[in-house]
């Protein structure tokens, strides 16, 4: 795999594009000068080109394995985790005061997408841990921070997410998994859990489960949800690994791709746990786990187009078929015209994941609700156009390929369908604009608007530099300030039938703003070209979207379950 | 696999939508009665639903392999084909004078499309031999008919085309495998060959190889290839298999899916071979063949998507999530979207294939350049928009399996491996929108605007009854003559880099005109219903299309091959 890590494109995003100075100016992350980010991604990027992504193809060929009930990695993945873990990449944001970086998300977000580019299924183990570092920060006491966290940061043990029950997948609040309190404070977990990605693994010490699990007399539904710590090994006194836990791993899932990360069915019989946060406080636990993972996932997807991008240009400059002055393929003019749509969109998916990472850092910097706001309402977005650009850049990817694509060989296929699940797990792509268009809304537009103000005045600024790119930008968001004030006069239940097609249009147009941004900073350079390109030909597909919206949900309803089948 | 044959659903698009009345009205085809469709359909479909569909798992868990240079079928995989061979599926359309059944091309594109959404895999290989019959009727001498026809046609033997190598994949004029004259009027062959699909498989008597080479001192490039007939075994005097030809498979691809159909690389050692038609003809009788399987392959895309739709559609009414009147998933907005969507452009690009078929069957019978040039006009359209929407079906497919989308178990997954690669072989859907903007407008626009005419007119017939959709897609196909007529008048250089999106703009506005003769044959059913979603939410797409379109192709070409490299 030739990936080579984007260090540079960084570098012109958090500068022209996405306003990383206003993270630096605050007085929390004012130590992540110019010179200690770019100290840290090339670093970063120095080992994702060197170290991760040689293993990208070892997970695919030789997936992970259940031996014994034990995990055993792929070949080389102990290598790369320990490699990660040693520059202190498992949780760059993490506190200090238990061994962290206290660098910003946004720097985090630049290296969790690196790391995607350069080998998914390995990253997957990383990004999971910081989620779970994440939750112990916010909801855990003093006693179990001061025992896990410092193992976790420093990569000696990994951590996982349990929620997913065979009965209980979008449907959190259906799970039935036990917790029985015991006499000495601790717990009884026992309930299945299934899709627990990276349930087990031979490169570290420990494996730390949070689990979801309901208390004797819970409530139904997700308010009676608690979260628990279980550890495969129950640290002894000196929080060493001591004697191994009641759980195991019955199998593991034979998937479409990603088999480097082993999706483990997880049975906990008995199991010891600790509870985290407050008895039925386990949703909002398990949320800031998760809102940290759906933009991880999201650069997941961002990292993954960008390794399939890497791969299709590096065969198109090389790949002779028909006369072309170039020599090679680059020079068709629909080779051209895909590898463009490619990066005009790796471009697109980056950006609103970087700006998302800038308003969460801003959010906890600044404490202002409107960072908060702007935070939250991006996070579906990053989630969902960055897995679904991911899905869209490999699979063009293939197309570049030709028959080659086809053939496993290349890798290009790899891409393809190790990408795949990011638009499934950690909530599908649906609930991501379900989210949006439900709980992102409820301020009336407030958040989406302010966006779109922002949108409207850059590209009024850009009027007299870039007078066809800026107008197309301006009435583009205009057209979604007109259907975003439709919908939230709709009633939720309408809304949700075109969420989907709604959250693609708003992800388009961010991109003809971030991409008008880096056209103004390089007018007549790549940047430039590139801004053109997606301006005139990939942002007009947010009117046919909204058009989608503007039918409205109600309609849709009117196909039946019979009409489906007829 | 719950796989049914959709055989009342051919009925009504034949019935109602592409005016197969016309073809049953001629008298070449004055045998194609209802009667004798219906029960052709029928019986395809009941052999369909219970012999082939229960294989599909069969070719993705044991691929077909190569044991001492022999392929081996996957399991099931004789028996299927014995079924098809024995209901005389494999070559309905040919000359009963060779045991063919003289059906038209339309009802064959049925049954293709039925066995493909069965098993895709294993229908390709009578597919391929489809396109040798054809070949071979049209540039045989009469021996060479009467010696191969018999045997193909009765599926005792099975046909494959050999063109791609190595160096010569889309420019298929850069070949050089050779031909060298003998004395005794035959030729010997030798060269690779890649990517042969079905080069080898042992539940035929024989495998007949179709093989583009160069006689020595030919033209370069495509006018000096030449076409030979080059069997694994040769005939005897009896017509029986003899002596084993000079050719070998020196291995299988290993590819990403349709793992039951092997992949083949071929070597010609010096194999006998017989040319067919004129020396130097070669590219001229391959196209007969590729034309055939062009929309053949549309319909793999089509019967691939009514597959993963069907698996989708089944999951999503038993898969019980989160509350909703129906108790399962389909009662979700987004998951009814999903599966509303996968339905409309399964119709779509159903409808696409079967008309480009009426137009075959008409071109044929009538021998009407009209009626011809339809036929080519909407052959590429066929080939590209249906094998797109195989993908685009078979992902949402996953995606509404959620998590067990991604696992292997459920299906889902293999529909979207295997129908992946129809939007590479037999022509990418990148060549079939050049073959569209380049060789098929050449005539100014005249076919692309009499199809647009039809549009229009029948968009004013259903004003009265349907004012609001029938204007949208007489809007749709204004908006598409606009841009055709300007596209037309643009270089040919110039066309190509916005070819992808202007044959897509043109399948959805087609979509838009079967719709809408749908909606006025049922109003208020299932298919109106189904109608208005389309137009509705889907259609508008084309408008994005046409705009990247009139974007041009000259400013694609700014982007430097160092611009993307950025």
């Amino acid at each position: 795999m030739p990936y080579r890590a984007p260090v540079s494109e960084f570098g012109f995003l958090l500068d022209h594009v996405v306003g990383f100075s206003a993270v630096q100016q605050t007085e929390r992350f004012a130590e992540a000068t110019d010179d200690t980010v770019l100290a840290v991604l090339t670093e970063a990027g120095k080992m994702c080109d060197e170290v991760l992504a040689p293993l990208q193809r070892n997970g695919d060929l030789h997936p992970a394995v259940l031996e014994n009930g034990v995990v055993r990695a792929s070949p080389g993945y102990a290598e790369g985790y320990n490699a990660i873990a040693e520059g202190g990449w498992v949780a760059i944001t993490a506190d200090p005061e238990h061994g962290g970086m206290g660098l910003p998300l946004t720097v985090a977000t630049a290296v969790n997408e690196m790391m995607s580019g350069a080998c998914l299924s390995l990253q997957l183990n990383p990004l999971l841990t910081q989620g779970q570092i994440e939750a112990l920060e916010h909801h855990a006491d003093d006693a179990m921070r001061a025992l896990y966290l410092p193992k976790l940061i420093s990569g000696e043990w990994s951590g996982t997410m349990n929620l997913t029950e065979p009965q209980a997948g979008s449907d959190v609040g259906a799970l039935s998994s036990k917790a029985e309190p015991k006499d000495d404070g601790t717990y009884a977990i026992t309930g299945q859990k299934i899709y627990i990605s990276w349930g087990d693994t031979d490169f570290v010490d420990n494996v730390c489960h949070l689990v979801l699990a309901r208390l004797p007399d819970a409530a139904p539904g997700t308010k009676g949800i608690s979260l628990f710590m279980v550890p495969k090994y129950i640290p002894d006194a000196d929080g060493n690994p001591g004697v191994a836990n009641s759980l195991r791993v019955v199998s593991l899932e034979h998937k479409m791709g990603l088999h480097g990360s082993p999706t483990c069915v997880m049975s906990y019989e008995g199991a010891t746990g600790w509870i985290v946060g407050e008895p039925g406080g386990g949703m909002k636990a398990m949320f800031t786990m998760m809102n940290n993972a759906r933009l991880g996932v999201g650069g997941q997807g961002v990292g993954a187009a960008e390794g399939a991008y890497q791969l299709a240009l590096a065969f198109a400059g090389e790949r002779k078929q028909g006369k072309t002055p170039e020599g090679t393929i680059i020079g068709h003019a629909d080779v051209r015209r895909m590898l463009a749509t490619m990066k005009a969109d790796v471009f697109t998916a980056r950006a609103i994941a970087l700006d998302c990472a800038v308003a969460i850092d801003m959010g906890r910097a600044t404490g202002e609700p409107e960072w908060q706001a702007r935070a939250a309402f991006l996070t579906p977005i990053a989630k969902a156009f960055g897995t679904d650009t991911g899905c869209a850049v490999s699979e063009m990817g293939v197309q570049v390929h030709g028959g080659m694509g086809y053939v496993e060989e290349t890798g290009a296929a790899q891409y393809y369908r190790d990408v795949r699940v990011t638009a499934i797990y950690e909530g599908t792509n649906g609930i991501q604009a379900m989210d949006m268009v439900g709980r992102k809304l409820m301020d009336g537009g407030e958040a989406a608007n302010r966006l779109l103000d922002e949108i409207e005045a850059f590209a009024d600024t850009a009027k007299t530099t870039l007078p066809d790119l800026a107008e197309a930008v301006w009435d583009a968001a205009e057209s979604l300030r007109e259907t975003t004030d439709w919908l939230v006069a709709q009633p939720m239940a309408d809304r949700f039938g075109t969420a989907v097609p709604y959250l693609r249009a708003f992800a388009r147009v961010l991109g003809g703003h971030y991409h008008l941004r880096a056209a103004m900073a390089d007018p007549e350079g790549a940047h430039g070209r590139l801004a053109r390109f997606y301006i005139t030909r990939m942002l007009p597909e947010h009117a046919g979207l909204l058009a989608h919206v503007r039918a409205g949900g109600e309609g849709l309803m009117e196909i039946s379950p019979d009409d489906l089948a007829a």
